[in-house]
């Protein structure tokens, strides 16, 4: 959580004169991904066209893929659940159809 | 903070007397893509090697961009604002040093 929020959420929440006082906040201060690879600074990946994983390479843009950096569908999930439109990048080879 | 969360939290602040408050705030649903071709159900993109537009090829993956697909650097100021670690993904050409 921003500190900015974090101090927000901290005001609303310590004054005790409300009994039932509830606030969610979610969305992790607007970060895009969630999980994948939290260690490094920087998730950034090098492919060479003659190393593509498959003719029709899925990449995954919605940082939600279980085999991330490929897509896996998850977007589907998410876009379902958020409203949201994000969809992979598909880099083809000669050989793909 | 987002506009919309601010008038939030100050909407609940200003409401300390009510006993009972329920405040869930969802920072734009969770979305990833805030602005890009929003028109489109799903953003994929499509690209064949061949038409790579460069030798070393930077895709975006923060949908930020304002060259998206490619991409324009503009993760590096969405990763100083939230903590977070998205970078692009790059496809290198044969032809790329």
């Amino acid at each position: 959580m921003a500190a900015s929020l974090r101090s927000a959420v901290s005001a609303v929440t310590s004054r005790g004169t409300s009994r039932f006082s509830t606030v969610v906040v979610r969305a992790s201060a607007g970060q895009i991904n969630p999980s994948i690879r939290k260690n490094e600074e920087k998730v950034a990946d090098f492919v060479k066209v003659e190393n593509l994983p498959t003719p029709k390479a899925v990449y995954c843009r919605c940082w939600r893929s279980g085999k991330f950096p490929m897509c896996d569908g998850a977007h589907v999930k998410h876009n379902k659940e958020t409203g949201d439109n994000v969809g992979p990048l598909v880099i083809e080879s000669p050989a793909a159809k």
